[in-house]
């Protein structure tokens, strides 16, 4: 049996990866040929996955070939597909790149063959889109091929441990597909269950991330009350939580392309029922996290306040600009709107990234610079704010 | 050492009872005179909390004495404050049954004496109230006396294995307070940490109700999506949870006089600070938790459709009328608020519940009547309805 992976980037690459070293030969399709040469050199292009190094190594260009042509994986029976969804800037998801890999995979799907999608979709996607773009292209119908949905649980930086340890779900879109595609998966996913269809796939994946979403939001909600009560907020979370309480980290606001994307996937549908006030704790969630970087933008011109120089004259460093600690993203970061934000009212902002050089900041438009030049350096993960020029006084009293 | 417990209810009179297990003498001070001479005689009044019994037949009327008159504890120098706290019809703090009893308590008060609040009360109560009304009523001043917070963190059925397993916190409303309350209530918590002051102490046990009311509310809008789209929740919800995501059990609503009570706290808080868009989020709780019964109503109603009786005539038997299983109270009931709504749409209902007597149903002005007897019944804590009528025709077309 030879296995296609369709989309080889944080999600895909570490799957496929885990899947040939379960002994299955891989046809691996991105459209980045760069890519897809460096894999079949044996090098690894996403080099913060701990353990990813030494699997493309072992298997890139021997049984995990890489391609950026549908065609190498004529031959193949099982094909998965593990490309990005995106939402658009009304907050609806944009299909294009899943319906372009499905209708592709359709062109060479033959009878007999099995699909299953990785990606995070709304619920309903596998039923009412993906087996008509398959059908379309293929001129087969369901029965003659099979069609399963298995969400990518998957966590940039830890995605091979993931797939190793965490238990994986797969639903299929009837029950002889949940089964074909359970069987596959069984061989190198080793917590696997088949759950009652893919829809009910669909669904646990979004209300994971919602739960994680609102659970942010309320943090974060609790974080500005116990500002606003003097009370350090650390503490209180520390002694509040137990077995039965999991109040979540503080921070600038959810980011990147899963967790304050998928609440959206059940409001949008939501309001295509005119039942918008079945979601309505999603929607204040996703208020709560729209309105942080304002918050910390505030709270750290207040800062700056304490500081004996013109608020104009005042240099000011964001330290952490990616979406989350550990992985090299701007997307949907909400440390960049901050950024952006403190600029926007007339400050003079440096940014330091542990991931990003300097080449890399100026390339996005912004000032590089060493959070110790500035006169207060904000570390957008830890949320700590520390005043430079007032120690620096401090200093000069004590002698 | 003597200890006076004010307030012998469901979250006193266990605390009382684990002191005075831990070898110390106990006067207790309640208004209801009948449950103080039950409690001298041996005899538990709370029945439904496990290992009550015997610790009161072991202590009541020996080291653990208990009164309606605060005189009898005049000579206690460590007096705890366990009374209840009610929101008024605006959803404001009602703190009438606390300042009366601290005003009695300060009546009392000596030099030296030391001061415990464990009701949980909206963060900054003890410094802004508690030590007002002890020193109004002593003419002491704080430093003459020592004041603290440890909210009671029991749960009705567990509480004494809460007091003995479970951490719980104290705080001063300053240093010294802190120490001498936390070195009294070591004789008798063994998990027990000394928090930075009684403020923080007040959010821990406010945020933890806030992440828990969230959370249901969280449960129950997603349980209302999925059956919007058709989807079994429960399958979808034990997918979900890992080591990570933890969706909380839907509900017809939270209940009881704790948690939802609680984000009100922080919600009057912030509206009097002119900041409600702090508290969005746990206002947007309160309305998803609000609307539950209206949503099991009409959930009902729909399956009343489906048997062969003229809506009118159809009986409805809802099982389980307590906020919560296994604690006899009626407290901010949703299902009591379920009942009534049933009743208003015009539908005959009866009430069963486990914990409460025919007699005691119909003093409520409900109807009993059992679950079996009814064409429809509601259980209201597993959430399942099941049709009797209709079963009853199966039955007979399989003849």
């Amino acid at each position: 049996m030879t296995i296609a992976v369709i989309g080889l980037g944080k999600a895909g690459l570490p799957l496929a990866a885990v899947i040939a070293e379960a002994g299955l030969d891989i046809i691996g399709v991105d459209v980045d040929s760069q890519r897809c040469n460096q894999i079949n050199n044996g090098i690894n292009p996403i080099t913060e996955e701990p353990h990813l190094n030494e699997l493309i190594k072992k298997h890139g260009g021997k049984s995990f070939v890489a391609s950026p042509s549908y065609h190498n994986a004529k031959n193949c029976d099982f094909f998965i597909v593990i490309v990005p969804l995106f939402l658009d800037i009304n907050h609806k998801a944009d299909f294009q790149l899943l319906e372009n890999a499905f209708r592709n995979v359709g062109k060479i799907l033959k009878k007999g063959d099995c699909v299953v999608l990785e990606t995070t979709v709304p619920p309903m996607t596998t039923e009412l889109y993906v087996q008509r773009w398959l059908e379309a292209e293929s001129s087969l119908h369901l029965g003659d091929f099979y069609l399963a949905h298995s969400p990518e649980r998957i966590m940039t930086g830890y995605s091979i441990s993931r797939l190793r340890e965490f238990p994986k779900i797969i639903g299929g879109i009837n029950q002889e597909s949940g089964k074909k595609a359970y069987e596959v998966y069984a061989k190198f996913i080793p917590k696997l269950t088949l759950v009652s269809s893919a829809r009910i796939a669909e669904f646990v994946k979004v209300i994971e991330g919602c739960y994680r979403f609102t659970n942010i939001s309320l943090a974060n909600e609790l974080y500005k009350i116990a500002e606003e009560l003097h009370i350090d907020f650390f503490e209180a979370r520390e002694n509040a939580n137990h077995t039965y309480c999991d109040i979540h980290l503080p921070s600038t606001g959810s980011g990147g392309h899963c967790i304050p994307v998928y609440p959206w996937f059940l409001i949008n549908e939501m309001e295509k029922r005119g039942k918008h006030k079945n979601a309505i704790l999603l929607e204040s969630s996703y208020v709560v996290n729209e309105e942080m970087p304002e918050f910390w933008a505030n709270k750290i011109i207040m800062k700056c306040m304490k500081i004996h120089k013109q608020l104009k004259s005042v240099t000011i460093c964001v330290s952490g600009i990616t979406f989350r600690k550990g992985v090299k993203s701007l997307m949907n970061s909400k440390n960049r709107e901050l950024v952006n934000l403190l600029i926007k009212k007339g400050l003079t902002v440096l940014v330091y990234d542990e991931l990003l050089s300097r080449k890399e900041i100026e390339q996005i438009g912004l000032t590089y610079g060493r959070p110790e030049d500035a006169d207060l350096e904000f570390n957008s993960f830890s949320l700590k704010i520390k005043i430079n020029t007032e120690i620096k006084k401090h200093r000069k009293i004590k002698k």
